[in-house]
């Protein structure tokens, strides 16, 4: 990946500064331009945070395609692009600006964020030759500009003041849906535009699922309650899961809590630039069974984060992608036991030039409410 | 549509009743299943709410394949369908059970609502014939049944309730996000699940942006605001704008304010079953136009309401969709002026045997607060 210092980060910040990166590595692409149509490739190659948009990269300019209801918003947001108000459509505007450009114009995109239909229109209106993204933009989002680390760790710092003055709140006889509530509100009274994904509260048996939406149910003593939560400032997100107990914990609720803090443990000690993904997946996994618990832990170790709660890289078993200096990841180990309950302990973190640093500062240790 | 009551409402509730009017229609589309990839129509279908599933109707079963995150969650909600949860992936466990298919099976698909990428592993995958599904689960869904019904007037009243609430709060010094938090906030405390879009409050000048977000900007005396909220309760969704001055209103403003009302009631007396959902467009734009105020009018007037925010139909210009009893849809013309401001007046409304009801409650006057 080019345009990064010797240690990883990217240092020149902004959307500009992304694009031009992006430009450099059309070439290798085999592509004459990209036609970007995920919305956060799209925020972040240019600044546009609008809900219907495409964005033509080409070698020397950029062209934002959105409707009449951002007229204003782009104006105001946008750098580095020219903005086309399209009338009739933004596939169409698009594809007629392609159908101006040269015969065998290449233009790349992602088969991942383009539909079938998308496609059909594109292809039936511009004669242009057609290649593979290669997740070129996801990969550049991987390693963060320090432009970003500042709002992921306003983020990360948000989750974990509003997790400590949740706190109180976490007692019997408050359903899932007022913690989820009271919860969410305080991350816009803190700052920040919202929750990066609708906030998991699930307390008892409940807390097996590891996705559960919150419920009416009643938090009760003697309980798991999980409680994962994201926020989001700037556009960038966080993501924090904690696992409390109502009242005193039994022997098996704390041996399973101490099993997964290690594991998140050795999960964060393999990361490091040069390992990989699947690396940090193993160890969290290699650590649960030692305890024969890694059966019950059914999801992946951790992904990455910035401007969306899921991206780049995923940290699953056999997941292939070197760790470089810049990214951030979640770690979240869990187990989840039918009947009795599940745990999990997830912190977001970034990949040093030695290992790595917690951006969440929630207390980790078992909390007995 | 098959399967609908004489005036158009759907008779029959819930997941397996809508699944038999789907199956009533496979062989117009010539197939013989329908493979399901849109989240929302998937929950229409068979109650699963999660976020990663793929759902096979055939003729005489239904197949739901999701992953080991929603084991206990796929078994508490789905109902008429087997469960199938992938070890290695939905897509790839789909195109297994496809493989197993006899040669020639027909399977119907959205090419809006499955990416390239999707389909080129389906297809790699499993011998079949892909045919167009016709949005034929959307257009089923712009009919709502009873069980559907409840929930859209809970939601509809639940905003106009949460309206009211916030009304003592809009006033100077409170910023944007303050007042969005507020709204969310208090739409959970009413028993939604949450906002069913990131609420819009636009004040001042922003007000003319149609979509804006909130941002930190303090509302002052003298000002427009443009408040877009909407609630979601049993996964149902609500839509509702209003739009408030601070302080008292210039003539001009109080003026623009009853050309967009007179603009919504002249949209409103335009639905009914047979009416097309452009000519409810037309009504409203031809009511602007008296006062010269059409070019101003940048949106469409309205859409579909259900499951999601925006369903079918699109109130357009040029939409023919005829309009059936148990439609439900917003009605929200508006007019934004550069540096002026902008109104918009939204409400929520259910098609009758001869016309149409209000489904929003909250006041429509002026509010100068």
């Amino acid at each position: 990946m080019t345009g990064k210092s010797a240690e990883g980060t990217q240092t020149r910040c902004g959307p500009e500064a992304r694009s031009t990166r992006l430009r450099a590595l059309l070439s290798d692409l085999g592509a004459d331009s990209l036609l970007v149509s995920h919305l956060p490739n799209i925020r972040y190659l240019c600044g546009f945070s609008g809900s219907a948009a495409l964005l033509l990269v080409e070698r020397s300019k950029s062209t934002l395609f959105t409707d009449s209801r951002y007229t204003f918003q782009a104006r105001e947001e946008v750098s580095g692009a020219q903005i086309r108000i399209a009338k009739k459509g933004i596939l169409r505007a698009a594809t007629e600006t392609l159908r101006g450009r040269r015969r065998g114009f290449r233009v790349a995109y992602s088969a991942t964020h383009m539909s079938v239909a998308e496609k059909r229109l594109l292809e039936a209106g511009a004669g242009v030759r057609w290649v593979a993204d290669g997740n070129v933009v996801e990969k550049l989002r991987a390693v963060k500009d320090e432009e970003e680390l500042i709002w992921i760790r306003k983020a990360a710092l948000l989750i974990s003041d509003v997790f400590r003055r949740t706190l109180p709140l976490i007692r019997p006889d408050v359903t899932e849906l007022d913690l989820a509530a009271e919860i969410e509100h305080d991350i816009k009274r803190g700052g920040g535009s919202g929750p990066s994904f609708e906030t998991i509260i699930a307390s008892g048996p409940r807390s097996a699922w590891a996705h559960a939406r919150p419920t009416s149910k009643l938090l009760r003593k003697s309980e798991l309650v999980v409680l994962d939560q994201g926020a989001i400032i700037g556009g960038y997100c966080s993501d924090m899961t904690r696992t409390v107990h109502l009242g005193r914990a039994s022997a098996r609720a704390k041996s399973l809590y101490q099993a997964v803090r290690d594991a998140q443990q050795a999960g964060k000690q393999a990361i490091r630039p040069g390992a990989t993904a699947g690396d940090v997946d193993r160890a969290a996994r290699a650590s649960l069974k030692t305890s024969q618990l890694d059966r019950y832990f059914t999801h992946s170790t951790g992904h990455g984060l910035g401007l969306e709660v899921h991206e780049m890289p995923r940290l699953g078993k056999s997941e292939a992608t070197v760790l470089c200096k810049g990214m951030v990841l979640t770690v979240e180990p869990g187990v989840y036991l039918e009947g009795f309950g599940g745990i999990r302990i997830e912190d977001d973190v970034i990949v040093t030039a030695n290992g790595c640093d917690d951006l969440t500062t929630a207390p980790r240790d078992f909390l007995e409410l």
